[in-house]
């Protein structure tokens, strides 16, 4: 959809001294102030139980944003804004804290002449979701309530499970209608990932060979070489399934096999992604034994030094059993994607940091070049999602010289490897998306609900057994059997084959 | 076909004091010598009529590598081929002189072990071949005259029309037989355009997309910036048709149209290519007055300075009506290209010099991106020939920042950009493919044919009107008319849509 102007309104922020606020929103907010995109009159309120001043609080909101690496723009902007930011003290848990609340609100629609339009941002902890949104309703702070919009923001981890999605989601839905509730999922705000979509349905090149007859298979890798840092707590009980694979991986991979929908409308998008959703192969029990591979890191070497394991970290029990890498083969039951592997890995600790997305052709047939030089790579679309963020296609051309030899070439386009050029961060993006009432980039219910309808066999099956862990070394490319799952089927992870640097056609022609 | 060594052999110039044999011939055998690709006991009969003794006559060569940029490799190498270069002085229509040339033969295979192989490259105008050639038969020179081969290799043009052209290859084929004929079009000897059936044929990319289905057009452009220099005699009965259309332009539609080829082997090969000649739609007295366009260069500027007409040039008529220019849309009817046009355009002192062919792909249903943002570009193949080597393939793409416009983005390869990357000379691999008896670069008798059957219509309208010359002033894009080829269908060639050097992605972000 083309973008309009967000309107004006009051941004809420609960939780307003933690680490997403601190990390992500604050940063978020001033880099876009300065950018002169925020709408007129726009305030923030934040709230949070830490016993800070007005003035306090602005200080450590100009050190949070410092920390992030600034505005990039215009500060005397984003100094402006920042006298338009109210902290609130009380406890969330406090009913008498939203009376207080409301009365602030009050003022600042006053102020900036908002309307009405308010946007709660909830970055709490999720046992936290329902109680809030209850204590809003009760004091008029809800979707229905006065003039202008109400909306709820709520970051991962939407449930533990299918149940428990369900319990959270029933508890939001009694106060915010579903078009008013935007789930995060930061993937879905990256400058690549928003560019699928066009890439896919913008082009006519794509289309004709963009299904089971000319693909091979799709592998998705979103590697991390960080290890939970001081997320212990949250990590023991979530592991590698829930962090990443129920939410981001299967976005991703929607997002690659959705049909074209009807429009370009969130309801005719989120429709098509759910529907790949609904049409993924069900794990039973032997899909899991044959196609899932679990692990968790031991101590291991990187070339900054030594890193314990997992279980050596802060907050992880001495004998855990959570996963700190999947990797996964999966089918799309329909008539596009009918016997094309999706193959999915994520983890941390490992040997590199990358996301992308690699769509490898179908091998050629027999004839021609193959009979004189024998196998050719074959051809490989790339999405580059991070950190380098681009596409690439690699083909096989003739090596310059006098002699006919193929080698593998790259057609490339690197958005960001330009000096200057600087894409904006996810919840950039995704904070305009919520003033403007464009949930595109944000994860439906249903999808939520499919995608765990997909994941708790797994975790059910993998809760059952104890793993032998650790299984991998910090540092290393995961364990041995997510190699054999591709190999067994004759591919390869793209870092044994090309790597995240694929090699450019060897310059040197004969010597 | 996977090369092997070439042979050894004798190379006979005739003409080895002429344009081409100093600028094209000797520079190449000059640097593949200096890279140790021409074959032991390889030496050449240099044959001309000025008195040079064997020592000025090596200076001499030695001044043309020189001007011609040298051997880019070790010299030495290059200095011991020197010393097997033998000067042979004589008239090539005196009978006398081949009797010397058997000895000197004789000689050269003794010392070379050459066992007979001897390839005679006949650096002369064409009304000498037919003399030539059978001189060489009457000396016992020709194909089956002793041990090891014999080749002759020729340069256009071939014929100046389909009688004339026959003729000529009457007189060729009584002496040597067509697998031992090598008419060389040079442009089949450039890296990309080798790179035509590589990239076609060893990707399977292509292939599903490449058809009338999802091909809205072919653009071929062969554009220079230079006018006829001191060629006028020759051009002035040649003309744009005959020196560039009827051989480079139509040998690239050929490979671009084909089907796939049985086998990498040259019959194979030309047999394909003979069939899209067969195809072409002929052209009809209205065809040719709807789509074909010529035109001839009048005095105009360069950023170089000011440059005279084509009728001012050296040993030009006052009144001529040779065109230096032509554009062309063509048909195919066959499976594959029907309803596809080619349009086709060749020039000289046009604003700039390259060569590249543009597969345009259809545009896309009007739904979706389209429906919001109106037209978008449609994608590009450009195969770029020269100057610059390479490929681009132009998609479209979100600009990067927080709201949604679609730019154009190229996936880009180029071959010759990097410093240090010097692709071989067309003649290079030409003169080895010679000794090593692969014909596939070169143009076989029916290819020619064809060529001229589809031209001779063309030709035969064009000479039956005068035509209101200059129509186009020197440094522009040719006449009016080319452009309306294109316009009254819709489309625009290269140069006004994309141009040589199509714009990347605005790196430029929302202020």
């Amino acid at each position: 959809m083309v973008s309009h102007r967000p309107d004006p309104c009051v941004l809420v922020v609960l939780g307003a001294t933690g680490d997403l606020a601190r990390k992500k929103l604050f940063p978020a907010l001033a880099r876009l102030a300065a950018r002169g995109l925020l709408p007129a009159g726009f305030t923030v309120a934040a709230v949070a139980r830490r016993p800070w001043t007005q003035e306090s609080f602005r200080q450590e909101v100009v050190r949070a944003v410092q920390e992030a690496g600034g505005t990039e723009g215009n500060d005397i902007r984003w100094q402006h804004l920042l006298t338009r930011i109210t902290y609130l003290q009380t406890d969330i848990r406090d009913p008498q804290g939203y009376a207080r609340l409301r009365s602030l609100l009050a003022e600042l629609e006053e102020r900036g002449r908002t309307g009405g339009n308010s946007a709660f941002y909830l970055a709490l902890a999720p046992e936290f979701f329902g109680p809030v949104v209850r204590n809003l309703r009760q004091h008029g702070l809800a979707s229905g309530n006065g003039p202008g919009w109400r909306r709820v923001v709520i970051e991962k981890p939407f449930g533990w499970d299918l149940e428990s999605a369900r319990q959270l989601n029933r508890e939001l839905v009694e106060v915010f209608p579903e078009r008013d509730i935007y789930r995060i999922d930061h993937y879905l705000g990256k400058e690549m990932i928003q560019n699928i979509m066009v890439i896919r349905f913008a082009n006519a090149f794509f289309e004709p060979v963009w299904n089971s007859r000319w693909i091979d298979h799709v592998q998705i890798s979103s590697l991390e070489t960080g290890g939970i840092e001081n997320r212990g707590g949250y990590y023991e009980r979530a592991g590698a399934l829930r962090d990443m694979l129920q939410n981001h991986m299967l976005q991703l991979v929607s997002m690659i096999a959705m049909e074209p929908p009807t429009s370009l409308a969130t309801a005719d998008i989120r429709e098509e992604k759910v529907k790949v959703l609904r049409s993924l192969q069900l794990l039973t029990e032997e899909n899991i034994r044959k196609n899932a591979v679990r692990g968790q890191y031991g101590e291991g070497f990187f070339p900054e030094g030594k890193v314990p394991g997992y279980r050596q970290e802060k907050a992880v029990a001495p004998h855990s059993a959570t996963e700190t890498f999947v990797a996964l083969k999966l089918h799309i039951d329909n008539f596009r994607w009918a016997g094309v592997p999706f193959y999915l890995r994520t983890g941390k600790r490992l040997a590199r940091r990358y996301t992308e997305i690699a769509v490898q052709f179908k091998a050629l047939p027999q004839v021609l070049y193959f009979k004189e030089y024998g196998e050719l790579s074959p051809n490989l679309l790339v999405i580059r999602i991070q950190p380098q963020e681009g596409v690439f296609l690699r083909l096989n051309a003739k090596r310059p010289g006098t002699d006919n030899f193929i080698v593998p070439i790259k057609l490339d386009f690197c958005q960001n490897c330009e000096i200057g050029v600087n894409s904006p961060e996810a919840y950039e993006r995704l904070l305009l998306d919520v003033m403007r009432g464009d949930p595109t980039l944000f994860t439906g219910w249903e999808e939520v609900e499919y995608a765990w309808r997909f994941v708790d066999p797994l975790a059910a099956a993998w809760a059952r057994a104890v793993p032998s862990f650790p299984n991998y070394p910090a540092g290393t490319w995961g364990p041995e059997d997510a190699g054999w799952l591709m190999r067994r089927d004759g591919r390869q992870w793209a870092e044994a084959g090309y790597g995240p640097e694929p090699p450019a056609a060897s310059p040197a022609a004969e010597a």
